[in-house]
C-alpha cells in the first residue's frame, strides 16, 4: 500500500466534497493524480463552500445532489474505484432541533447510497466518516473501539445507524466498507461563520473579529484534536488497506483542555480574549465531559498516526483564515 | 411496586397491540383492571391478528394507525400513564429485502412517536421492545448488556437506532423510557402461518399440518426462549420500576439447542418429523451462531426471572394452536 501511487489515475467519489474535510481530501486526491468527483447538496447548514475547491475547480467534477437522490447517485457512483462518504449532518444541537432531518441525512440517505452501490458498483471501496459522538460520555479514557456506545444526542444515534449499515453491507454482501470515527478535526476550510458545527471554527471567528472566546464550564474538559491533513491521510490509508475492510477505527490525538487550547489560540494569533461562561442549557444536556480517543488500532493496522503538532496546526489554521476570511463569513 | 395493583384503573397504550406479545400484554392488562388502548396498523407482514384480542375486544379501544402518523398518535398518546411500545418490523430476512420499510418503521416512526410524547405527554412511562439482534454474533456467552453491538442485519441496525432514541430522550429530556432486549419469545398468539417472523411459529405449523420441521445447519445452535407470559411480566415490571428509567435490560432463559428443541416439540405434540438441512443463503448470511442472554441485571433490579419451564411452555403453545389454528393460517 503506497498512498503516493495508489490513487493515481483512479476514479474517486467524495460525498460532502465541498465541506471541510471533503474538500481537503479532494485537493489531496487531485495532487495524487486521481480523477475526482464531488457530490454535495450545498446545504446551508453544512460546511459546504465553493471557495473550498476554488483552486481545484477545473480538475474536479462537481455534482449538486442529495445523497438520498437515487438517480443522481447512481450516475455518480458508477465507475468509481473509491468512495469517501463524508456527506452528513454533523451538528449535535441541530440534531435536537430537527431530529428528522438528522436521521434522514445520516441514516436513510446512507442506506440509500449503500443500496445504490450494491446495485451499480458493489466493488467500490467505501470509507464512511463516523464520529466519536457515538460513544457518549466516556466511561474510561482514552476511549477505544470496544467502549460502550451510548450516544447522548440524536446525531450520535443517526451516525451510529449510518456506520452500522456500512458494516452490515460488508458482512452480508461482502462489500468493501470501513468506518473512521473522527474526533475534533480542525484546519483550513472549516466552517467558521457560526458555532453550528464546531467550537473551534467559532473561536477562530472571534479571534479574527476581536470578539471573546467563550469556554463553556470551567475549561478543564479534555478533547483531542486532529489537524485535517492527518485525517485526510487516515482516509486515504483506510480506503486502500485490505485490513480495513469491515472495520471501525478511532482517530485521536494529544489531549488538551479547552482552556489550554484557548490560551494557545490567543497566543498563536498574537492577541484576543477568552472567558469561562456557564453552559447554555441545550449544550449542557448533550455535553460528553472529557474525551480523547485511543487510536492504537489505526496505528497498528494502518500505520496511521497524527503528524501535525497542535501548535503548528493552529498556526496554519489561523494563517489560512487571516488570508481567506472574506470567503467564510 | 406491585404489579397486581399498579395498573388498575390506569390508562395504558400498547403499540403493536394486535400482534403476538402486544396482545398477550393487553389481555393481562385488562385482567389487571387497566384501561387499554391498542394502536396497530394491521401490517400483513406483521403478527397482527384481530383474533388475538377477540376475547377482550369489548374491553379495549383499538386504533388502526401507523406509529409514524403524527396526528393519530397524538390523540392516542394523550392522557396515557403507560406506553408499551411494541410496534415494529421484526423480520430479519424482511429487513434485507426491504431495508427502507424496516428503517422507517423501527427508527423514523419511533422517533416521531417520541417527539409526539414529548409534545403532548412527556410524563408517560415508556417501555420499548428491543431485541437481542442488536448484539450480532456473540463474542462470549451468556451475552450481557455490556456486550459489543455489531448487528448482522438491517433489522439489528434499525432496532438499535430505535432503542438509542429512547435512551437519548431519557438523558436529554428526562422522559421515563426504558428498553427490554428480548430474545426468542414463544407462546399463544404468535404468527405461525409462515417463517417470516419466528422459526418456532413455522415449526408449529409443520407439526399441525404433518409437515417436516427443517433445522438449518447441524442443529447444535443454542438459543434461549422465553414463554410470552414471562415477557409480559418483564414489560409490566419495567414500566413501573423507578430503577428501570433510562436503562436497557436483557431478557433470557435456559439455553437449548435447536435440535433438542425440535425433539421436545415433536415429543410434546405426540408426533411429527424433523430434518437437518443446509442453511438457505439468505439465512446463513445473517445467522448469529449460538446465542443466550445474561438476564441478571433484570433479575437484580426488577426481580424478574422466567418462570414457565420450556416443556410446560411448549405444551401450552401447542395446545393453543391445536384449538385455534383456524385463525392463524
Amino acid at each position: 500500500m503506497n498512498i503516493q501511487t495508489t490513487y493515481s489515475g483512479q476514479n474517486v467519489l467524495v460525498t460532502g466534497g465541498l465541506g471541510f474535510i471533503g474538500s481537503n481530501l479532494a485537493r489531496r486526491l487531485v495532487e495524487l493524480g486521481a480523477n475526482v468527483t464531488i457530490v454535495d447538496n450545498l446545504d446551508p447548514d453544512s460546511g459546504a463552500n465553493l471557495f473550498n475547491v476554488a483552486e481545484i475547480r477545473r480538475e474536479v467534477r462537481v455534482i449538486e445532489a442529495d445523497l438520498g437522490d437515487e438517480a443522481g447517485m447512481k450516475s455518480a457512483v458508477e465507475g468509481q474505484a473509491y468512495l469517501f462518504n463524508l456527506g452528513g449532518q454533523m451538528s449535535h444541537v441541530g440534531s435536537m432541533q430537527d431530529p428528522f432531518k438528522d436521521l434522514n441525512v445520516n441514516a436513510v440517505a446512507q442506506l440509500r447510497l449503500l443500496e445504490v452501490c450494491r446495485a451499480v458498483n458493489p466493488g467500490v471501496n467505501i470509507v464512511f466518516a463516523g464520529t466519536r459522538q457515538v460513544y457518549g460520555k466516556p466511561k474510561y479514557l482514552p476511549v477505544d473501539e470496544n467502549h460502550l456506545l451510548s450516544p447522548l444526542d440524536n446525531n450520535g444515534v443517526s451516525k451510529r445507524a449510518g456506520e452500522m449499515y456500512h458494516i452490515v453491507y460488508n458482512r452480508v454482501y461482502g462489500m468493501s466498507t470501513c468506518v473512521l470515527r473522527m474526533t475534533n478535526t480542525y484546519g483550513p476550510r472549516m466552517r467558521i461563520k457560526d458555532d453550528k458545527l464546531t467550537f473551534i471554527g467559532w473561536w477562530v471567528r472571534q479571534l479574527l473579529e476581536g470578539g471573546e472566546i467563550q469556554i463553556f464550564g470551567d475549561g478543564s474538559q479534555m478533547r483531542d484534536l486532529n489537524y485535517v491533513d492527518d485525517v485526510v491521510d487516515a482516509l486515504l490509508r483506510c480506503a486502500c488497506h485490505p485490513a480495513a475492510r469491515g472495520k471501525i477505527y478511532n482517530l485521536g490525538g494529544e489531549p488538551v483542555s479547552l482552556l489550554d487550547l484557548a490560551r494557545l489560540m490567543v497566543e498563536t494569533f498574537g492577541g484576543g480574549k477568552f472567558a469561562l461562561v456557564p453552559f447554555p442549557e441545550d449544550r449542557k444536556r448533550i455535553d460528553i465531559g472529557n474525551y480523547y480517543g485511543d487510536y492504537s488500532l489505526a496505528k497498528d493496522e494502518l500505520g496511521w498516526k497524527p503528524c501535525v503538532p497542535l501548535r503548528e496546526g493552529i498556526k496554519r489554521l489561523l494563517d489560512f483564515y487571516i488570508e481567506n476570511k472574506a470567503h467564510y463569513f
